[in-house]
């Protein structure tokens, strides 16, 4: 009997020598999952299909098409390997920062505002070129950041936990000296005991007038309250696809600052992920089928 | 006596042997205005401005800091040059159509409708990256576009008025056969007697589904009843900074249009503007000072 691989879309090519099953994440899974060795995770559909790992006694290995699994480590059973999808959101984390940004800086949400009233009223607006972007997180996310911040001319300074200076990253141990210099910051960091917090009431305080803090990486990064005490006044602004607390309770204050534009934590789920994380499926399961090695394979 | 020049801004460079007054469209002009040589017009001050033209006895020299001037034309006297503002608006206009191709791909309004109500409710959508881009028009303008669609790696093909084969550029009248193979077009065009309706009824019905169409050139290359047709089924989408009519009635059925978003003809006037155009006023002031040829001259 061939090995069997449970796959969350039925476009996945599969090997030879593979036999498909297929489990989307929303209804249930299908019944006689004894054989299953390999688990394609379905993306961003809650707590159940991580728990199924648990029910697969063939188990060998976990695909995840995330690129953060500590969610998925503690599930695994002794001796199943586990990859992660690192590189699928890039894009489209990085598109979405750029519309945050453009949104805040070509006031999008008072024109989409006016719209909804049929109102023609113009005004100049702030600009994306010529502004100064501290880039916080300067891993592939990063990166994609900053080729489109590039291509707009924002003129980009780059910044990552440890300094390297041979690509011209700071450290981000040189924040104080940085931050009075940024007309935008982007943050684009893991949620880490050394990330927690990094914007707080001084690093936010050390921001000149007008700056726009964006944040697609983890809402824990930023202290809120800070934040909050420094958007109400009007003295900085705010494009948020991540928050702390998240999901931000209904009544939360946040929600209506002025100057604040707050997205669902929708950055990396966008169409762009589709076809390379099915790419990345195929390429997995060729090399399982061949016993070859696993890419983005897990350390645990 | 020293030659005198009309300025809009109290911060651009005066060369020796030039005496500056200043006139920044929104009050009144000041008096004694009998020796001023050279104007450079207040940027986006509605008809006020240009009429002074006609009250200026020594003048010889227009500075308009548009790149359109067709109204400025009729109302120069005999021998006075004039000069636009060619490329000083490209980084704006090009940001814009950016924010506006942003805004429709990861559905913004959407997410800051949910922001006005407290809702954070999540779902996938479009991307920019990937999605195949028909770029119409393709001066300066076009190329920033361009430059920042690449970086988000979307691809892009080139329309112009006139096939250009060595730089890869399609002349329009091969849109028939490449409207459908586009997922968004970007319209980047002057209104001429060519390019006005250039996208009606049939052009807008060879789209694919669901694809996008964004104008930040004039409102008249879309015929706008055709293009209202098409968007009001859901069948297309729109992103609009220029529309026609312009300003669009309070009660234009197009404001209302699920999957259009409308800004007012902002895409041209934002802070990166300023810089450059006191830039160019400071040079052209230098080179007259120096009876030099001055740059942007218009013939007529």
């Amino acid at each position: 009997m061939s090995a069997r691989v449970l796959l969350p879309w039925t476009d996945i090519e599969v090997p030879e020598g593979l036999e498909a099953a297929y489990y989307d994440g929303v209804g249930s899974p299908p019944g006689d999952l004894g054989e299953v060795e390999f688990y394609v995770l379905p993306y961003d559909r809650g707590p159940e299909p991580p728990k199924l790992i648990r029910e697969l006694p063939s188990l060998r290995v976990v695909q995840s098409l995330s690129a953060g699994v500590e969610t998925i480590v503690p599930l695994l059973p002794e001796g199943v390997q586990l990859a992660n999808g690192r590189g699928l959101h890039d894009l489209s984390v990085a598109e979405h920062a750029m519309a945050l940004i453009h949104a805040a800086q070509r006031d999008l949400p008072r024109w989409f505002a006016q719209q909804t009233r049929g109102e023609w009223v113009r005004e100049h607006t702030r600009s994306l070129a010529d502004s100064r972007v501290l880039l916080v997180g300067y891993g592939s996310i990063g990166q994609a950041i900053e080729r489109q911040l590039v291509a707009a001319e924002a003129v980009v300074t780059r910044v990552a936990s440890r300094p390297r200076p041979d690509e011209g990253v700071h450290g981000v141990g040189e924040l104080p000296a940085l931050l009075p210099e940024a007309d935008i910051v982007v943050l684009v960091l893991p949620d880490t005991p050394a990330t927690r917090g990094l914007l707080g009431a001084e690093e936010l305080a050390a921001l000149p007038d007008d700056a726009l803090v964006v944040n697609v990486g983890r809402g824990t990064a930023i202290d809120t309250e800070a934040l909050l005490a420094q958007t109400r006044t009007g003295r900085l602004r705010a494009g948020l696809d991540v928050t702390d607390p998240e999901p931000l309770p209904a009544d939360h204050p946040l929600w209506t600052v002025p100057g604040v534009v707050i997205t669902p934590h929708v950055a990396g789920g966008s169409a762009s992920f589709y076809p390379r994380a099915k790419k990345l499926a195929a390429e997995q399961l060729r090399r399982y089928a061949k016993g070859e090695e696993l890419l983005n394979l897990v350390e645990r």
